[in-house]
């Protein structure tokens, strides 16, 4: 941050369980957030919406409720976590204050959602949050909040031969 | 820039003559550049490149080279303008080392390219550089550039209520 006149900051950084979200909050940890600021960090995670189920004839369900109910836990485990890994993170590099969100959606519009909500000033974001397959199929979350968010949006691409602090 | 170890960072700035490329460079300078840190910011102003002319029978062509030097020269003082202005607006805000560079060709490929071959840290660019029709024709610069950058790229918007220093 410019100056010493640095204004208070909210920084949305999206975190997932993907290595290149752990890469951008490590990278905006380092390049973005100045030590003695007085910045917020807010870790949004976005959990799965719950399972759709369609049922052609009207008589069968896909999912029980005991298998709802199993990957709601395990959506809640993973979101637990991921944000567990996130906040070590931040106090490993300077003691910022870390605010934490977990929300139900697809990433794309929580993410959209929240920034506007929340009238941050930046979003950070790796550059894509999906594997291959889910990617192609549900286009690219960074390309969507380029797209469709209002703030600066940062996309953080972990190049090859990149080390987290440079 | 987190630290007092600050490291000497690139930063390219992509600019143009539209106004979201000068509130890109002001937010850059406002919140990503420190103010006594050994950043450089490389100001990158893509000039179009010479007018293609093909004619259907081989007999004809579009343009007279008196045009096309004259379409030339226009190039030339829009690049010198853009780069003064961005220039000053550096200056304005804090004296950080500044570089400027200007290169023939589509703003997709010169942006990507250049980052690549001067090995930035970051680019930051306006959400788009060109108008609506000729977006909607050539597809968007920062969408082009979020795909197929190697290295960290911020889009800058505005946001209808926001202030530069924002």
């Amino acid at each position: 941050m410019a100056g010493s006149e640095a204004k208070e900051r909210k920084i949305l950084v999206a975190v997932d369980e993907g290595e290149e979200s752990t890469y951008a909050l490590s990278w905006c940890l380092k390049n973005i957030v100045a030590e003695n600021s007085k910045d917020t960090l807010i870790l949004l995670y976005s959990k799965p919406p719950p399972p759709l189920y369609s049922a052609m004839d009207g008589t069968a369900y896909l999912f029980s409720t005991e298998i709802i109910a199993s990957m709601e836990k395990y959506g809640n485990d993973m979101a637990e976590s991921v944000m567990e890994k996130a906040n070590s993170l931040c106090k490993e590099v300077h003691d910022v204050k870390v605010e934490t969100r977990v929300e139900h959606g697809d990433p794309r519009d929580v993410i959209c959602k929240m920034s506007e909500k929340l009238g941050v000033d930046m979003v950070v974001m790796g550059s894509h949050g999906y594997g291959m397959i889910k990617r192609a199929f549900l286009g690219s979350v960074s390309n969507h909040c380029v797209q469709n968010m209002k703030c600066p949006v940062l996309i953080v691409k972990r190049s090859k031969s990149a080390a987290p602090n440079k």
